[in-house]
């Protein structure tokens, strides 16, 4: 097993990564005997994973109860949150109650909040069973539930007491969710880490085929990665911002093809191409950089191209009413090389426009 | 002017106490020309207080939107939450946005826990408008909404940038609401300070007829106290459970004579008194110091029997039922002598059910 210990202002907690984590007793620490939890979950997840938790958590003689809100983002309202407070009164569970998040982003967002809220802060525990939630939603404490008005318009920063990462959870996924949470993880490494980008060209097969191994040791170096730097910028005001490299094009693709059409991480791979194209023609990154990255993702099973007839000049209107873009200005997140993000204000219109164009077919 | 700092762990920030105050471009401190700002109010506050908050706030140059919610405790919902996230929203407020809470401790509550929610957590500055919300609800960072299955279940822990206190507000209160603060100020005596308690003894009659310079230092004092208490307790362990003095038998009260009967100020009168006798049987308190709270509480037009018809042996089960009890054992909050207050567990519910019987007519 390995462990990412995350350190916040005033106290820790612990990252644990590895095969049948589920299955342990130990996992589950600090929970102990005689304690309440409430498992926050979806359908389509218990059915595979939630009797492994329930049953582990029984025979550390926990108190367990679970709560299913329905599957999906369009889900992801004030209205699935009342659920799980329904739920938690209802059964009589007080301000020593655990909430247990299993399952992708929308869950782990949702019940990060419930959490956040039931009783003004009860403890929570993160079991995220997508590869996009194992590497990015689950680490960084933010929690949210959607608006009609505004995705995650409305939440809190909460931390859990412990994240617990178990990559077999990975094999009931479908592997289109696999290559969407393989585009943040080249992203780390695009922005961060070099050497791990290097890495990821040795090994990018081998993670497609979820060789255990080799998900482990990624998912561990993401992790490290966003708690890093959420560590040196809670609020995301500074450096957090690299975390949205390829995003701002991202979003307009997401935008353009109604939400849910792309997954967010199809989205962000050709954002990120995007970008890197940008990067370029800012004078930073060499062409051949740009391909690289090209072929990664390429391998990783993500669109390289801009959706059927989405045209360059209509990413503009999106990106500005996106709310990484400050005051009338464009900002963006490119690369001075790989490994290397910065953010660049006064970039103009034209060259946006031109970076996008290599990617329309 | 006077002001009460509140120290947290990482900043602090002021209570300003006075007349007029509401009417001073300086009390708004930090707002600035350009700054956007949602007031949140109600009907009947708006009516009274609104313009004159939104021409102060127009003279400072600050875009001023506002909300009002329904008038009611019955009101302190998720729905009423999401009513201010709509409004910002569809006003575009962003993350630099200020929230305002113009009322009682219902839009204070509600208020804050949207300031605490609406994108993670904006700016927030409290205006409170009742006496009970002055001296107790304003200060503390507790926000919350109510759940069909319990009061404040769903909230944050919260604190203002700032808090206003302009005691010509209350001269549009109705009587019977300045009534029910005085009970939570005569609180403050009997719990922490024999000198305030003799303080009240000699300007209740002035207090009640709304003299402006006896309020200031009034509310000044309540607030240093429970600023106090909240600095070095915040998560309500310990210390704070103080202020819960009266309380165990007021929930009985209210929810006997269903929420909203009598105002919470009332039942919190009686269930101190009938505190302070357990208190006397428990060897602690004399007779002389229960009349003397008697009387007291008397002269600020406060009820000094239990309602009509619920007796002596109809409070227990309300008290099991509250969430101050802890496990099985009754715990209360008892008086060694007037200013003094102490928690006691093992409480028999003989002495209970005589101390209540003493007010039982
Ligand atoms: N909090 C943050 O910092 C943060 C960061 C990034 C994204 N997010 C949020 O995360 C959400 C997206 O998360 P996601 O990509 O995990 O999507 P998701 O939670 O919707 O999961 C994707 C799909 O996979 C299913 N699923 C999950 N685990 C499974 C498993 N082990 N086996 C079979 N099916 C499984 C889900 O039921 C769902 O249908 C968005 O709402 C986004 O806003 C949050
Ligand atoms: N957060 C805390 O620490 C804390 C502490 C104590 C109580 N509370 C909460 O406070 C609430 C009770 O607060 P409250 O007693 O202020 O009740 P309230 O907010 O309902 O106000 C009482 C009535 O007075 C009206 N009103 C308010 N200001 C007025 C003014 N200046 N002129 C005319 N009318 C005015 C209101 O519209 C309402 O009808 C409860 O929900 C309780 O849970 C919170
Ligand atoms: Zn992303
Ligand atoms: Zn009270």
């Amino acid at each position: 097993m390995l462990t990412v210990d995350v350190e916040l202002k005033d106290r820790k907690y612990p990252i644990s990564i590895g095969e049948n984590l589920l299955d342990k007793i130990e996992s589950f620490y600090p929970l102990k005997s005689g304690d309440r939890v409430m498992i926050v979950s979806n359908p389509t997840i218990a059915k595979y994973h939630l009797a492994t938790v329930e049953n582990t958590l029984s025979q550390l003689e926990c108190i367990v109860d679970h709560v299913l809100i329905p599957d999906g983002e369009q889900y992801k309202t004030l209205d699935s949150l009342n659920l799980i407070f329904t739920t938690l009164l209802e059964k009589n569970h007080n301000r020593d109650t655990t909430i247990i998040a299993l399952g992708g982003g929308v869950v782990g967002d949702i019940a990060g909040y419930a959490a956040a809220s039931y009783q003004r802060g009860v403890r929570f525990i993160q079991i995220p069973t997508t590869l996009l939630a194992q590497v990015d939603s689950s680490v960084g404490g933010k929690t949210a539930v959607n608006h009609p008005l505004g995705k995650n318009m409305i939440g809190a920063f909460y931390q859990p007491i412990s994240v617990i990462i178990d990559i077999n959870t990975l094999n009931t996924l479908p592997k289109r969710e696999i290559s969407a949470g393989l585009a943040e993880v080249i992203k780390y490494g695009a922005i961060f880490d070099i050497q791990f980008f290097e890495w990821l060209e040795d090994h990018i097969d081998g993670l497609v085929s979820l060789e255990s191994s080799l998900l482990a040791y990624c998912i561990e170096r993401c992790c490290q990665l966003k708690s890093m730097v959420v560590a040196k910028d809670e609020k995301e005001n500074g450096e957090r911002a690299l975390l949205n490299f390829g995003h701002t094009f991202g979003h307009a693709i997401e935008a353009h093809l109604g939400y849910g059409n792309w997954l967010h991480g199809e989205a962000v791979a050709v954002g990120m191409l995007e970008a890197a194209a940008l990067s370029h023609l800012n004078g930073d990154i060499t062409e051949k950089e740009v391909a690289r990255l090209e072929l990664l993702l390429a391998r990783a099973n993500l669109p390289t191209y801009s959706p059927d007839g989405m045209l360059s000049n209509e990413y503009l209107p999106y990106m500005k009413r996106d709310k990484k873009v400050l005051g009338s200005k464009l900002r963006f997140i490119l690369l001075k090389s790989l490994g290397s993000a910065y953010i660049a204000t006064n970039v103009s219109e034209d060259k946006v426009i031109q970076a996008i164009s290599h990617f329309v077919e």
